[in-house]
């Protein structure tokens, strides 16, 4: 299995005029292959060119719609919720993130939940918009339902990530960005191409049993929230990704729990549909509605540098902040570029001929 | 080891004029009384009346200020920083999580970080209150460290709960109010008196290997993050814990890291103080800020029993919303009281004795 490496503008480029062929504008095409390729970048390889012919499959079912009329339909001074009119959730993402950054310049935070949306790829390519403007960023998405909660077989949850982006002085800013599962998707897709198995604590079987089968979603099995079992605080994990659902399928409209749509253009949609489309849910606040910035830029540098400097335990070379490896993977791959692996390749060979690009 | 049984308004009552006696004026000893209680009726008994002597001899030692002059000392129509002059926590955070509700009141939400102030009790107690004004309520408060960052032997983190309360319509409100550790102290506590061992997941010891030994915090060992170890998630509840640090902490100018103030007024304060007190943060979300109500807790219920009604796996009875087995204990011990164990009926008689009070 060879790996071909591709510079990030070459990946850009190339998924800018594949959205600009279903129909985008070029200003929107730039803005989604932005969201698209910073997974790449980032090393969320699961989230990013991988996923491209999914939304150009979501667009030939009419699940995307490439001229969306994305608006506010409701709002207050400090919130905000955005009908995303079927929009690539890559676009309808950025622009409600950054109704939120407006909000916050006038009020001091902006909270923005989205409906009538679509996958929006990382959570922290739309949280970290909040940085350049000195300020906290928030973000989160619902997902189509792979997740159990506690004590159920019955998948009601997605994999449901939230991210926070924390403005730093001298250090580079902290970015969580976690899917509120044990292990996201991604790491299962990873596992299944090696054949190997989970470690226990990932998924179970459709009949509630531990698994460590990476396959096991195909068989009817589920992934486990964050925390694994009710003794190692899966409660914990499940609750967090019903906050998560909660404010951007219901504080929206969107839909929510087992009824979010799926990501695969031939898995149909569930027959109930309380709301509409996907949703996801923003926040920004300004620093300087706390503190000064300086005042907490320097806080954070010595919040960070104490982490960094903890006392790491035996076999680990140091203590992470989080962001770190995001950071450091991007800075390899901007210099050294992107590996994709030949399915990847291949896949965006078919879509470039399809349009009759180049890849 | 006989529990004795004793009313809420026992409890309560006992409290309250615990904490006149410490100087506090009559309404903010029955504000404090009230979230001390408010965890034996929920059966967080780690944070109730057993801690009600903790917090006098935190008093004793002058780290409580029993008159505090809480004020607003930085404010945008969003968000607000209140300083709470050492007060109780169990004030000062129902002084703050007011300031959020009024903020919202007027711009759709309000979101306030609070320095100087001390241990608040339940998280629950704060976030609950948005509910009765059909808002989203949000609590979370930095702690002493107890808790290891993945890869490092060195506390760096407190258990750093984060409560999310939202209303619903027929069905109770949603309620998660979880630590960010696989399990909080308290659930140690527990063992010890029962002289078990904890589950692997939960500690490790002073050099980084895993444990089950339930005392090991007194041994230079430390709680896990939620997720346990990396290939669990672990990295997720260390970077939670840290959000929860930052907001509570470095937004307010609070101490922060290893550096917050624990709780035993035994154990000295950290030589670096890099800020005031312990650090809150608190954040209310008007529902009518974003949908109608109606249309909101309509949602609500068909989520709330969509969930109760999945199918449980087996050996399970049914799945669990969160919030639900503390109202059902709440309402148990309404009905037949409060179990306290020997030791902290003692505790409580030794107080009585001492402010020459009986109980």
């Amino acid at each position: 299995m060879k790996e071909i490496v591709y510079t990030y503008s070459h990946l850009f480029n190339f998924a800018v005029v594949v959205f600009m062929k279903i129909g985008c504008s070029s200003k929107e095409a730039e803005s989604a292959a932005k969201v698209l390729v910073s997974a790449d970048l980032r090393g969320i390889d699961s989230h990013g060119v991988a996923r491209l012919s999914g939304y150009i499959r979501l667009w030939d079912v009419h699940r995307v719609n490439s001229k969306p009329n994305i608006q506010i339909i409701h709002e207050t001074p400090s919130t905000a919720v955005i009908d995303g009119d079927s929009g690539l959730g890559l676009v309808v993402a950025p622009f409600a993130m950054q109704v939120a950054i407006e909000k916050a310049k006038k009020v001091g935070t902006g909270w923005v939940s989205v409906q009538n949306s679509n996958h929006y790829g990382i959570a922290a390519a739309h949280a970290m918009m909040a940085l350049e403007h000195d300020m906290v960023g928030i973000s989160m998405t619902n997902a189509s339902p792979l997740v159990v909660p506690t004590f159920s077989i019955q998948k009601m949850l997605g994999t449901n990530p939230i991210c926070v982006a924390v403005p730093a002085g001298k250090q580079p800013p902290f970015v969580a960005d976690l899917a509120t599962t044990t292990a996201a998707n991604g790491k299962l897709e990873i596992l299944q191409r090696k054949n190997m198995n989970t470690p226990f604590g990932w998924v179970q079987d459709a009949d509630g049993n531990a698994s460590t089968d990476a396959n096991i979603l195909k068989k009817g099995g589920a992934l486990l929230p964050l925390g694994g079992d009710r003794e190692h605080g899966s409660h914990k994990g499940y609750a967090l990704g019903a906050v998560v659902d909660i404010f951007s399928g219901l504080l929206s409209g969107a839909n929510y729990a087992p009824w979010v749509p799926p990501f695969p253009a031939y898995v149909p949609l569930p027959e109930k549909q309380p709301g509409k489309g996907i949703g996801h849910f923003f926040g920004a606040m300004r620093v300087d509605a706390f503190r000064t910035v300086d005042d907490f830029k320097k806080d954070m540098d010595d919040w960070i540098e104490g982490f960094r400097n903890a006392t790491p335990s035996p076999g680990n070379e140091k203590v992470l902040v989080p962001g770190d490896p995001e950071r450091e993977m991007e800075a390899e791959r901007l210099q050294h570029g992107i590996p994709l692996v030949p399915q990847v390749a291949e896949d965006l060979q078919k879509l470039a001929e399809r349009f009759e690009l180049t890849f």
